[in-house]
């Protein structure tokens, strides 16, 4: 099974440079990742150099200039995209937010969303439906679970005055991959108003990105999961033909182009209009060690089909067990493998498998728990967590 | 003159603590405060024990809201407010945008800014003019610069309809403080709809506060200046009062709680409301941890008389060199030194300082150049600068 890997000693070679995978059985990486050793290193030795060197000082302020754009590049390699379409932001939340916020709202604009996105989208939808009187429909995803076409199930709620598609890339609680291109393609077809903005909290770092093809508008994600970046930064992709339709909203120095004498007069020319002000900048030089690694061993093809392989072995066990019910009828297409077990409160099963060393979680909607493989699970470590659910 | 500490050996033991202050001689408290030790300490040991318990697990989870509060905690100390009123956020003008977006703006409402706050604030203040079609007004507090008084040229741009005023507390181009409670005063007699927003970036930390009796509505400072935390934690104060009118705008799954199924119902009580996902936890740590080190040496007030101690002994032998000219016409009021050198680039004479290992910085505007002394500036330090000052 361990394509990525030519053996299965270099496979647990490369896990030693993870310290959080040394303890336990981590099945959490739509949660956090586990950051890379050198990840660590990168960030100790930021901190480090900016107090030598600075904090505040010419000479430091050049160096935080160049390793923000080193990390946008180190993103926009792996999204496929050009580095000036992407804003570095604290996380996925953010960049939702950026997208929800910064389009021209009227009253009476509608926004279709899906039934599985985020609580905090679902909120802050609810807040500019409150704000600009915005009609809000949504689409029903739970209900293609059996294996219905999930085009058709979004697509059919598009109407006219639809001026924002929000959904996520893949499916936090079900693990199901959107057709992200047909989407698209659907909503321009609606009407060339539609934008599509996708959560793509499980997707960066999980999935092979061609985002430029795809033709999405807005694409936000955070380094801190499927990239085993630091928590506290994220990004957000702009597709350039959207970017001048969309309207900064917390705004900053980092964003605006000043005069002479401080009299902010535009905007920076890129996505970098939409980041604010201060950052945890050292986190930036640990999210591009993070993306670096994974870089280096493999292609994003490559560790995509190896979490499918590690999932679909995942799912396949789990699927055997008589009062387990995996929520997919069939094999996942991410690293996400949600599933109820009858019988037993899943809190409490959590709970007791962390005592044990077992890192997985539930989710409130659908009421279950969530397993995660990432291209780098062990399948021992998958054998023994369905030998642990088994009892 | 060391009134905070005992003798010149103790503020030199004391100094010692803080890396960046062993090679040089630092003048930008006001751009980024140098970290003690112990703060980068607690950053580095805060992402180990995130990677060995977790990083995502239910121990790690109650770990990470357990260091949140004491932040709030250590922070609501130094502004003596309740933790209750404080929301964490990634910087200042982060701050300053939750205020400024979550006021409920109609067209032709007023807003009051002073001709010296931030461009990153003045943006924003342009987009919410041009989205909701507000009318600004400005204050000139750089005609006060000669001591006129500063609340009058204030309160005599308030009109009936003035809804919102934006000020700092200590002014970053002049140092000029700002008398917060007669304005808030004013604001109130005003009308009770007059609320008053403050830029915070200068005073936390070096001013001794009571915010609580100001009366002020909404507070936003940053830890990595005058607290000398590190980049990318801040934090923001709302008046319980006015609590309730001031809509959260950037919003996820921290600010709101949500039913069993996970659909968003309400706000949280508190100033965790306007906190929005995740964020550099570990940053937390080392924030609480550079606080500590500041309360453990002397009270605000200490700190504070010291500041001008150090500030007034630099301002006053500026004050004497022929080719330079002090902003100020009487000693600072604050840790902030600006000055304009004749003949000579302000850019220029910063970079050759810079070399010799001087940290100072230029500003736009005014055209001039800005040293800040800080409780634990050496007086030889000033010696040295102004000696360099003078070649």
């Amino acid at each position: 099974m361990n394509s990525v890997f030519p053996a299965l000693t270099s496979l647990e070679e490369f896990r030693q440079q993870f310290p959080a995978l040394a303890s336990k059985a981590y099945f959490n990486y739509g949660g956090q990742g586990p950051m890379p050793q050198v990840a660590l290193d990168a960030i100790f030795h930021a901190f480090q150099h900016i107090q030598n060197a600075g904090p505040f000082s010419e000479e430091v302020n050049a160096w935080v200039v160049q390793k923000s754009q080193e990390t946008r590049e180190a993103i926009a390699k792996e999204l496929n995209v050009s580095p000036a379409t992407i804003s570095l932001t604290e996380d996925v939340t953010v960049g939702c937010n950026i997208g929800l916020w910064g389009i021209d709202w009227q009253s009476g604009d509608r926004l279709l969303l899906s039934d599985c996105e985020h609580p905090g989208i679902v909120a802050t939808i609810q807040e500019i439906q409150r704000r600009f009187g915005i009609e809000v429909d949504s689409c029903n995803l739970l209900e293609t679970l059996d294996g219905s076409d999930l085009l058709e199930a979004i697509a059919k709620h598009l109407k006219p005055n639809t001026k924002l598609v929000v959904l996520s890339h893949v499916v936090w609680n079900t693990g199901q991959v959107l057709p992200l291109t047909e989407i698209v393609q659907a909503c321009r077809q609606n009407s060339p108003e539609t934008k599509v903005l996708i959560d793509a909290a499980q997707s960066v770092g999980m999935l092979p990105l061609n985002l430029a093809q795809t033709g999405v508008d807005f694409y936000a994600f955070t380094g801190h999961k499927w990239l085993c970046g630091p928590e506290g930064v994220g990004g957000f992709y702009v597709n350039p033909e959207t970017l001048e339709s969309l309207h900064p909203t917390f705004i900053g120095w980092r964003g605006i182009i000043s005069t002479k004498i401080g009299q902010p007069t535009s905007w920076q020319p890129d996505g970098k209009r939409f980041e604010v002000a201060t950052s945890a900048y050292p986190l930036y030089c640990g999210l591009t060690a993070a993306i670096n690694t994974h870089q280096a061993i493999a292609s994003p093809q490559e560790r995509y089909q190896q979490i499918c392989n590690l999932s679909k072995y995942l799912w396949q066990q789990l699927t055997e067990l008589p009062h387990v019910k995996c929520l997919l009828t069939s094999p996942p297409e991410s690293g996400l493998v949600s599933f109820q077990v009858q019988g037993v409160s899943h809190r409490e099963l959590v709970q007791s498998l962390e005592k044990q060393g077992f890192l997985i979680r539930t989710l409130r909607y659908p009421d279950c728990v969530r397993a995660c493989v990432h291209y780098f699970t062990l399948p021992s470590e998958i054998d023994r967590l369905v030998e642990e659910i088994k009892k």
